[in-house]
């Protein structure tokens, strides 16, 4: 099947998952270097307060289309990632 | 606690939240126009050539920290809630 106007929006979604892509890697990045402070200082990984005021806003700050119901479930998947990550690395530098 | 590098990091985390949720509905939006196209020509909502084409994008693309395994799982994820984002719209179509 060929479709011009459906062939243009799916080079456009290929953009966006790259971006996407780009920027779950540069936020994978910042959690580590949140972890390495925290494993230095002794803090526990998992913070609940920080995740209900990312949450929070998300709530506010979403305008669509995705509900937020839907959103908070996508972002508690990449943190729950985050979280792994820094865990990972916890175990590495255990290791060394 | 208070931590300037943490309290730093944590400010740009929030950012980059913003910009993945902003982006993630940008998604959600091209979906949405894809789904209209495919509902106008009768084709299925669920391409799964698409989804390994997205699927292998991600592999080619990923330079980490997060594993490959991780951003799909990541990445199904989100193609669910677009999916799901296309059959509200196709089931608002056909009540109108």
């Amino acid at each position: 099947m060929n479709h011009p106007e459906l062939n243009a929006l799916r080079t456009e979604l290929d953009e966006v998952n790259k971006e996407l892509l780009s920027l779950i890697n540069k936020r994978g990045e910042l959690v580590q270097q949140i972890g390495k402070i925290k494993s230095a200082q002794g803090i526990k990984k998992y913070d609940p307060v920080r995740e209900r005021h990312m949450l929070d806003l998300i709530s506010t700050e979403n305008d669509g289309p995705f509900d937020t119901s839907t959103l908070h479930h996508l972002f508690k998947e990449i943190f729950k990632a985050g979280l792994e990550l820094q865990e990972d690395d916890h175990k590495k530098e255990l290791l060394v």
